[in-house]
Parts: structure tokens; C-alpha cells; sequence
């Protein structure tokens, strides 16, 4: 079976080699578990770190196929279910975070899922929404429940908020976005591209700022209406803070789940006197999943795909895209087998 | 009447003269109010600013008196009646921040209570709790409803948690220690002062670290069992919050009620990926201010009081104990009608 892993061998020392190799089939071992033809799968900038630091490993965390093969009685799928793989394992349900020890798939001793076959436990399985193709089911799990942990478990996004959305264009911020949108958000974006505002807008966005200006927070604020925000879902980091700070209401929220423009966030006693919250969010709990993969199916949103693949052997094209950061929406790679592109 | 006031005439530029002075005895204007006589005040460092930066004002933001007359027909207290004053106006119940302009008393054009009589709206005016002295009652609102807020509503402690509560000896920690141990919770300190330590423990707290100890995070977590803390109660800043993050539980939360030691905390990727929070508090609503008041008679807690001195005229005797720091619990002045001490 062909599977993308990558190996220490590489021209630039910092950036290992990734590539399709021949790898054996992976076998059920376990009741419980099942097996996927694997039909799409998607990239995160976490394959991009993991090819700077880590080797050798199966890269990859998203993915969707179709079941191939059960063992056991469990009865929660059937051969022939399209489904989705939560993306991490060891944590089930506590909103605060893991029970057990966390791991993502596709890093440190992990198997990633970009493979042509994967062999996951029924119980972080999940039936792909019907609406979705295997491109953008495939784009769904790991920013799909970042975003909704973001959005819903750390910001309690509500109906009629004011949200702001920084860094439009990623995949957790357009999935935040059309989170937001669908339980009747109103919400505004930056970015430092004016197109990817537009198309922001074209989503369900009420509008946004270039946040190369240097008055994007008055902007924002003559935008709303001069009414304060409720809430800011922020993947960036650095000095937006202050901003963020200025524009928020008393008791406003700052939900951080990255920060890809500077580690470091300065809270300050401007903040404190505001009753200001930064909630730190990661990717989130089974329990979560359901939810997100629930309310995907029930509201018929579609993940962002800015570029599909066929093949496993475009990995490298795809992992140059990523690099280069232009994309709207997620990386993705078909397989053969996938029969709804 | 007689009350402390500051003017600009003083020996040190940006440390201006408070004193006793002579000004017209305040009378009822509108329904709704009272007259207080007033039986003991307490200082907070917010006073000590205000002398730096501000003239001139009637200063103090906490009282106890006896109601000598109402003006209205409100029925909530009737002329007698023993009360603490609500520190601040313009917040009434919004969990999340203020819903007016906000003002704490004795300061920018607020009046203050370190005055023989005040004059305040009766909904301002809650029962005293009747086993506190004068001077006890004094020492309890402004602080009591900073601690209210800062454990509760913002860091939602609960029986069985562990908290960390910094800075023992001030009177917002020590009014944190006292609720936090109330509702069952096992508190823990971190002071300069080992005596400071041992009397937190006295007051319930299950033992506390020496943070000018290199290693007083670990020192914590074993006097925790190696069991993660829940909560932290801040009111220092600066570097505490890397030690914090590793004590932490996985979505522990950091209350920050202020930031005498300095005014900027650096949040990182390593609390996000542990999804710590930091929620800013500040002082608290009147629905905040009533559940504290009940709770300290329910539960009957007692704000620790340093010292008391006789009349308005120790006060630059009190705010030169304050500036040198050495206090555990407040400073007041009782008031020659104080009947209670």
C-alpha cells in the first residue's frame, strides 16, 4: 500500500524529505476496530512543522474513506459507510481538555492517514455528512473541530454577537466563520488580502478590514456600527491584542488557537479593567466531534477547498502550495478509489 | 463635618497632601437616599494612587456607618439600620462588565467615605453582617467584592478544587482565602514572607510556597499530592504565569485582578496548547455585592484587619504603613461615633 512518509534524507537540513512510499496493509488487530479505503485527504500546516522536525512518521490527519472491513460485533458502522476520522486520540468528553495522554494522528508514533488504507477504532469514526464531497469531507475534521471548539465550547459564540474572525482564509477561521454564520452571528474578518476579504463576505461575512492598515480597528468598529464586539476568534498572536482589547465590550472574549504570527501575547492591565478573557483553544474532544460533524450535516456547510490533487504522488506540489500560503481553504489529495469527488 | 482630602500643596511632586478639613455636612437631595453616620473606613491601595495623580477629592471607597436619615419612601432600610456602602456605581447585574460609566467612590469626581457623614442611594446600602466589629464591616466591601468575583464568577471555584491564590496578606487574597475555603476548596498561598505563609494556613489554606524560592512550583505541586491545580487568583502579573501553566490543570484557569508586580503578563503558546485561560476581573456588580455581603454572614468570615487607628486624623499615619507594604489585612480608622469596635 502507498503511504506519504517522510525520511531524513533532504537537501535543506530543516525540511525532510516527504514521499510516497511502499508501506504493508494495515491489518485489524482489535474488535472495535475497522478498516478504511482511504478516498481523500487533506493538509494542515502541522504536516508542514512535522516535516521540519519529526521523522520517520505516516504523515497526515485528515482524511475520509469508506469502510473496508470490520472486526468485532460493534454495530456502529457497516462495511460501505462513508466516514470521517477524528483526528486525535485521548480525549473523550471533559471540556477543559484531554483525560488521557493526547496525540494527533500522523505525528511522533502515530500513523497519519495519508495512505491508501487506515485502520481506526469504530468508537472515532464518524458517517460523512451526504452534502459533502470526499474533497471537502476530507477538509472537515482537524479545522473543523478546532473551529467549533473555538467558536462554541471557549467563545460561546451567540445569535446576534458581534464576532470578529482574524486571518480569513485559513481553515479554521472559514469553518469558524460559517459556524458563526449559521447560529445567526454577525461577523467581520481581517487579512492582509483584500480578495480574501470579498470572498469572506460572499460566505456570509457582513465585512472586514486589510489589517495592513494602520486603522483596522476603527474600521471595524465604523463597520458594526460602533457597537462593540463580543467576541474575537484568533489564530495570529502579537500585538492584535491590544486592538482587540479597545474594540471588545466589558467581559469580551479573545479565543487564541494559535499564534502564527508571534508566540507571545501581551495581556495587559488595559485588559484586566476591561474584564477581558484570552481562552486558550486546541483541537477538541470526541464528544465535541459529534457535535461539529452533527450541526455540519444539519446546516449543510462546506468546508473551503482551495486545491484538489489526484494522487498521493502531489503531496510535494501540495506541501509547496502550503508553503507559499496563498491558498483559501484546505489542500486536498484524492485517492482512486474516491468515487465522489 | 470633618473628611480626608487631598490638594495640591505638598513636600513630594506626585505624592500629594491628604488632611483632615472642614466642609459643609452633606445633605439628602433626592428620594432614595441616605444619610450615613459613618463608623469606620478602610483604605486600599487605589487611595495611595489617587494621592499620586489626582486632586482634589474626597478619598476612601469603603465605610461602615448608621443610617441618621432617609429621604423617600423607599422601605429597604429605615434610620438605624447598620450598612456597608456598595464601593462603586453604574454596574447593577451584567456578569460581563459594567452597563453605565462606571465609578468607584473617592476618586476622579466621586465623592469618597472618609468623612464623618455620607450621603448614598439606599440601593447602594446593604445590612452589615451582624458578627463583624465596626472596623471589620469597613474592611470588607471593596475588597470582599473583587475576591467575590475574581473566585466566583470569573474563577468559578468549586468544592474540591485546588487553588493557588498569590500575594497572601493583601485584602483581596485574604477575602479569596476565606471564600475559597468556605465552599471546600484547597487553597494553597505563595507570599515573600514566610510568616505570611504560616498565618494563611492559620486561616484555613492547606500550606503555601516561598516564591522568592527558585523552585516554588514544584515546591506546590508536591504539597498538592502531585495533583494539578484548578484555579489561580492573581493579583501580582508578570512572570508567575509560566510557572502557573505547568501547575495547571488541562484548561485550568488564571484569574487576573490586577498587576502590582508588573503590568503585562506574557501569554504563550504553551498555556494555549494546554487551553489555559487568563479572565481579567475587576470589582463587581450590586447582584455580586449582595451575594458577597450574604455569604460573609452565612458563612461568618471575617476580613482581617491590621490595624486600627482613632479618627480621620490617622490617616497619614495609615497611608504611610500602607506604602511600606508590611500589613496582613487592612488598615482603618474608626470614627469617634463608632459604636462597634
Amino acid at each position: 500500500m502507498k503511504a506519504v512518509t517522510i525520511s531524513k534524507t533532504n537537501t535543506e537540513p530543516t525540511y525532510h524529505n516527504a514521499s510516497v512510499t511502499d508501506i504493508p496493509k494495515p491489518e485489524l488487530t482489535e474488535d472495535g476496530q475497522a478498516l478504511l479505503d482511504v478516498h481523500a485527504v487533506s493538509f494542515n500546516h502541522r504536516d508542514l512543522w512535522i516535516r521540519k522536525g519529526q521523522y520517520p512518521v505516516f504523515l497526515g490527519a485528515d482524511g475520509v474513506g469508506r469502510i473496508a472491513e470490520v472486526k468485532g460485533n460493534s454495530s456502529k458502522h457497516k462495511v460501505g459507510d462513508r466516514v470521517v476520522v477524528m483526528p486525535s486520540t485521548g480525549w473523550d468528553k471533559d471540556p477543559r481538555g484531554p483525560e488521557e495522554a493526547y496525540y494527533i494522528l500522523g505525528g511522533g508514533h502515530v500513523n497519519g492517514i495519508f495512505s491508501e488504507q487506515f485502520v481506526a477504532q469504530q468508537d472515532d469514526l464518524f458517517k460523512a455528512p451526504d452534502h459533502l464531497t470526499d474533497a471537502e469531507a476530507a477538509a472537515l475534521p482537524l479545522a473543523g473541530l478546532t473551529a467549533w471548539r473555538a467558536v462554541f465550547t471557549k467563545g460561546q459564540v451567540r445569535q446576534g454577537q458581534n464576532v470578529l474572525i482574524t486571518g480569513i482564509g485559513g481553515g479554521v477561521a472559514l469553518l469558524a466563520l460559517s459556524f458563526c454564520v449559521a447560529v445567526g452571528a454577525n461577523v467581520y474578518v481581517t487579512s492582509s488580502d483584500d480578495a480574501k476579504i470579498l470572498k469572506a463576505v460572499s460566505l456570509g461575512a457582513v465585512g472586514g478590514a486589510n489589517y495592513k492598515e494602520s486603522k483596522w480597528g476603527s474600521h471595524l468598529q465604523r463597520l458594526a456600527g460602533g457597537e462593540p464586539f463580543d467576541v474575537v476568534i484568533d489564530g495570529a498572536g502579537g500585538d492584535g491584542v491590544k486592538t482587540f482589547t479597545q474594540i471588545l465590550r466589558q467581559g469580551g472574549i479573545i479565543v487564541c488557537y494559535g499564534m502564527t504570527v508571534k508566540p507571545k501575547v501581551d495581556y495587559t492591565m488595559a485588559a484586566v479593567l476591561r474584564n477581558i478573557e484570552i481562552r486558550g483553544s486546541t483541537m477538541g474532544s470526541r464528544v465535541e466531534f459529534k457535535e461539529m460533524v452533527d450541526f455540519v450535516a444539519k446546516h449543510k456547510i462546506k468546508p473551503a477547498v482551495s486545491q484538489v490533487w489526484p494522487g498521493l504522488e502531489s503531496a510535494e506540489e501540495a506541501f509547496n502550495v502550503m508553503r507559499a500560503g496563498s491558498q483559501f481553504g484546505k489542500l486536498v489529495l484524492s485517492m482512486k478509489n474516491s468515487s465522489k469527488l
